[in-house]
Formats: C-alpha cells, structure tokens, sequence
C-alpha cells in the first residue's frame, strides 16, 4: 500500500497507454478513449500503436519493447491484441516494478516483462469495475478500460480479483548457435526476422554482446562481413548492416527499403557469425 | 443558463472530440488543433477517426454511433464530413442532453441524436467567433474549430445565431419485413451491410429484439441458422453470426476477414428469418 | 530572458508539436512520447502528422505550413524528418519570434520559418540535455525529444549549444514568368505541383497576387478560364480552379479526386496566365 500511496502523491498526472490491432478507420479506439474519459478524466492518455497487424501478437511485442522503456513509472499499459476475445481466456493485471500491465492472458506481456521483474499478476474478474453490460466481442471498451481508469487513478490491482501464477509469457523467437571454428573460437548463429519497419529496416532477433566480434551477416542474397555504425557509412541506395535503434542487428538500405530490396519478410532466416565471446 | 453553470463547474477539463475525412498525411486535422490550442488552451482534444472514407456520411455516422455513446456529458463533438462545403449549406450547433455537435447541416448528427432528445438547434452565424479570414473550403479549420473552443469553455449555443428547426437528420437504412408463416408467427427482415471493419467484420442494420428468436441469415453465398454469442463458438477460419458490441447483427469470419472471405461490401443485401416477436 | 520569463509566465500548459515520417505501425512516435512524458509530465503534445513520406522534405514542409501558423505562440515544433540521421548534420534549435523549431540541419524549417523572422539558430549540442545512451540511428527519441522537453519547461536554447548562422533554409520551388502581352499587360507564370492532398486536391506554388486577374491555367490535360470560388460552383465530377485554403492556386474536383482523374502527381508542370499586376 506504501507503493500505492507514493504512487498517488505522483505530482504529475497519471498516465494509460493504447496499444490495439483496432486500426483507425473504426470507432473502437475512440470508444475506449470515451470510457476513460468518463472514469478517469484528468488522466492522460497515450497512443503508442492502433496499426498492429490484426491479431499479431509478435508485431505487438515487437511496438512495446521499443516504446515501453521509454515511459515514467506509474504509468497503466494497456494492450488489446486479443485473437481470444470472447473465448474463456482471462484478463490479467501484471505489476512489473512501478508500472502495471493490462492484458489478455496470451503472452503478449512477456515481450516487455520478464518473469524475475513481475511483482504480481492478478486475474481481473471483479465486474463491479467493468462497464454495466459487457459484449462477449468488446472486452477493450467495457472491461479493459474501465479496469485501466481505476488503476490509474490508484486503485490496487489485487482489488481486481485473485492472484494468479499459471499465465502465458511469449518471447522473441530464440536463436541457435554452433560452433564453426576453435581458434579464433567462431560462432554461427541462426536467427529470424522479427519485423520490418515502415521504412524497410529488418529487424532480426540477434544482438551484439561484450567480448564477440562481428565477421558475417547472410540474409536472402544478400551477404556482408561489416557492421557498419549508421546509415551514412555506405552510398544511398546500398545495404548494410547495423545496431539498430533497440540493440538488435539491423539490415538497412540507405534511403531505401531493405525489406522490399532484399524480399525480405518477418520470419526469414538470417545467420551471423561471431568471433570471440561464447 | 442554469445548464450552462453547472457545465462550467465540472471540475474536469472539457472535452472536444473530431471526426473527420482529413486521413493523416496532411496538415489539416493539425491546423485543426492549433486553432483549438490558441482559443481554448486547456480543453482536450479526442480524435475519434479521421479516416473515414471521403464524404462517407455512413461511415461517419457507423463510426460516430460506436463512440460517442462512451464519452461523458458536456463534450463538444465536432464533425467535419462535409460533401458541401462551400456552398451555401449551414453549419449547426446542436444541442443534445448534456453536450452539443457542431455540424454541417447535412444530416451526420442524425446517426447519433434522434429528432426526440435534440434540446436546441442553432444556425452558426456569428462571424465574430470565427477566424479573421474565412477560406471558402476549409470551414474546419475557420469556423468549426474556433467555434467549438468557445462551446468548451462555456459560451451558449444561442449566442452562435437563430435557432432553426428545418435542419436535415439521416439514419441508418430502414429494413423491410414480411410475414413468411403464421404459425409459428414467422417474419424475413431485409437489411443490408452498413459497415466492414478493420477486421473485416460485416455489419448489418438488423439487430435482435425480445420476444423473437433468430431462425437463419443469408449474406451473398453464406447461410447460417445459428446465432453465435462469441467468436470462439466457430473454428478459426469459419464464418459466424452474432450480436455485434453496437447491437447490430454481424457476419464474422474467427481469425480471419469475412468482408474478404465473403466477397460483401457496404450496402449489400441481407436477410434475416425471425420467429416470434412482431 | 524576459522573453523566457514570459514564456513561462503563460497560464497554459506548454505544448510540443511533432511532426515525423515514421508513420503508424511502428514503436518510434510512441517511444518519443515515452521520454517526453519522463522528462516534461505536464507538457501538452500534438501530432502535426507522422505520414510524410520517409525523408520527403517538401511534403513535411506543405504539412508543416499548413498546420503551424495556427499554433499560438510559445510552442516547441519538433520535425525528425531526417534523410541524414546517423550522419554528421547538426541539430538546430531555431527562434522564431515566439515559437521554438527544433529540427535537422537540412533545410525543413525554410518552409515555415523566412531567415528575416529567425531571432536565433543553436547548434543542439550540450550532451547533458540527451538521454544517456544515444544511438546512431534514433535521435528523435534520444536528442529531438528530451531537448524539446527541457525547452519546454522553459530552457532558454542557448544552453544547448553555441549559435550558428550557417544553417540550411529550403523554400518551395519558385516560379518563373514570362510577359506574354503588352497591353493589356499578361504575363505567363510556370511553376509545379507541390502537393496532391488525401481528397486528389492539387496545390501548385503559384498564388494570386493583388492587382493581377487570373485569365487561364493549364495543367495536364486540363485547361480553365475561370477562378471559382468554391467546390460547388462546379457540377459534381466536374475539375475547378480555386484558392485553396493556404493560398495557393489549387486544382479540384467537386466529389472527386483531381490527381487521380488528371493523372497529375508532385512536380508536374502548371501553367497560369495573369493579367495586370507586375
């Protein structure tokens, strides 16, 4: 309750964030936007994405991890890509630090909460904090902003319902490693496209770490044996590859689309070799 | 005026929301808000679409009809789908309840306030609540926008200009019925598509009412005699019927499109065999 | 300084303006938001547009200047329009009167800032302004975005770095003219398309002056020897030349898209013929 006060005595205004797959040519995100008005009115809210991919739970993860670091503690998340609506899946509210996440349960809180982080999660059931009539197609409007406005105007998430410990935690895809050389140790690792930007930037679930040095990147036709630092270290119009803007490997073209270039698409394999390291 | 105090004390920030056809590449809905942001600093604003379809007085209305309901008394909804802008068509205040739509005079508030809880309607007139310079094709912008900060900070309809009671008012296209057996009492409703959403979703103009049971929907090459309550009740991929979150019968396809998968846009026919009822 | 008292004075939130091309789908407007809501809580934001076309300068500027002039003053103009992030352009916090553009060194605040009206230009460099870890490919997260919190909250621009008077200024493309009759006096005017808006509008460069009447303009296949006034001095579907709302001489058709029926795109060659004026 010491976490709930302080966070009360915040000078600032509470903050929600919207992530959905609703799009913008409906009046869904409006509807939420409307129901936190009425519950929560001097609280603040925040678009970070309407244009998820209908139901992709991997674009989504991929839209938080790059923009969730970035917000002030105490802020309420709310993300609502949701292929389960109406089915039996739960909601849950996940408190991660000083921030808490509303979700469905289906992993999509894993992209930007590791387990070791997660406080608590509770099981968002008490219908006395829902809208009055709640659709079986609609848990967005009439239960999870509703839910968001009282959290963020200090209501105690295990208000909620029970606790829970047997929820759903997606992640990135994982990488494979072999060894391809001994001496200088060298590593192959094999890894896939986790999204292609509005510019064409690949993003590939691979990073740098300490003590390896990169020595090749092999996607599509495509192949280059430097990490190049920005875009203006090659001529425009030319691949390259690069640490992007959330620590992972990144093909670019510059002033141009490397996923249209390269044809490439989420999911396509890529494979690094490192030097050193483990 | 009594109304008008008791607007004021709301200890919240007023609220204008905008719809508009002005989509995102332009500079319009941003002049929009620089104009509320000068006149009315410490209202918010609420974007409930701009996406809609040019001129689609439907579509503004399907999307107005899912929002507005969800945001609180004394807002001031702007709506800026304007087929005639420029010429000699009239823009309204129209006041409902507990908050005004400020309108063109060409029946899109029609979709949310029935003739019956309009209090007052107001010919917007009064040059002096405008802009200084008036374009004659950007009446967003010079008169609705500043026009509406006034409203939010408390200024009486009637100080806009004459109230007006020959004002245009659309809706929803009527369905027609007719008796297909007598015992049990059975009626065929003919309806027809008013929307497709983000997701594909088709909606209908038909909606449920106590007393009758749903017996079978025919849309373009799909028939269905059941009455789904959510979309886990279908396989992925399989089509289904349901009570939509607006109330209106839709045709969905789980996990997937079925205004795609169905081949059906706007306006197409539907129709719906009830027993029971009237 | 007392320019910066009174700024703070202001009894209104401050406001920050964005404006980028990294469109809808990905995490980066709403990781700026992030770092703007941790560093200036109480500051307003407004989304000018974040669908120019990736690194398509004119059309930030066409956005930009249709949008800012109605912004009151005491705004900071963010514009991360940037085909040379990454590389060695600086960044500039530029004064004009009493709004603040912090942008690329690469011409865009020309569009909206004449070099008459700049009080100031500072070149952004004071580190302790940026967040901590700065990467090479996101300074609209990582320098655009805390400096244009601390400029908010009232940091006079000149701690951010040393002025400079070197800066790039774009400006539409110009016209040229021809004298085409003596007497009465003509002159022929040749100057392009700048933008082609969501309706199919087309704005060209070319702008009435006072003292000279339009005799004819010419573009595509397209040819007119009339001003209207407005949209419905044409039947619907029918192409018209009028003043559009920013002042330029632009191309319409009533209900439709002129872009598309013309086939006319930006760039594109237009031709006016003035009589009178000089």
């Amino acid at each position: 309750m010491a976490r709930l006060r302080s966070r009360r005595a915040k000078p600032s205004t509470p903050i929600i964030t919207l992530l959905t797959d609703f799009g913008d040519r409906d009046g869904y995100v409006a509807s939420m936007k409307g129901v936190l008005a009425t519950h929560a009115p001097e609280v603040t809210v925040v678009d970070i994405c309407h244009a998820v991919a209908p139901q992709d739970l991997l674009h989504a993860g991929v839209v938080w991890s790059a923009a969730i670091p970035y917000f002030p503690p105490g802020c309420v998340h709310v993300g609502v890509v949701d292929p389960g609506v109406g089915s039996a899946r739960r909601i849950l509210a996940v408190e991660v630090c000083d921030s808490i996440f509303l979700v469905p349960d289906n992993g999509l809180v894993g992209y930007v909460a590791r387990r070791e982080e997660i406080v608590r999660v509770i099981e968002v059931r008490e219908r006395r904090f829902f809208l009055e009539a709640v659709s079986t197609t609609f848990h967005g409007r009439d239960i999870f902003a509703p839910v968001a406005a009282r959290l963020a105007l200090g209501l105690h998430p295990a208000k909620l319902g029970p606790a829970v410990d047997d929820f759903e935690l997606r992640s990135l895809p994982t990488s494979s490693r072999r060894t391809v050389c001994a001496d200088p140790f060298g590593v192959e690792e094999t890894g896939e496209v986790i999204d292609v930007d509005t510019f064409g930037n690949i993003t590939t679930n691979l990073r740098p770490s300490p003590g390896r040095r990169f020595v090749r990147l092999k996607i599509a036709d495509f192949e280059s044996d430097r990490l190049a630092t920005t875009y203006s270290d090659v001529a425009v119009g030319e691949s390259l590859v690069l640490v992007g803007s959330t620590g992972f490997l990144e093909i670019a073209v510059r002033g141009g689309s490397a996923g249209f270039q390269l044809g490439v698409q989420v999911g396509a394999d890529v494979r690094v070799e490192w030097e050193g390291g483990s």
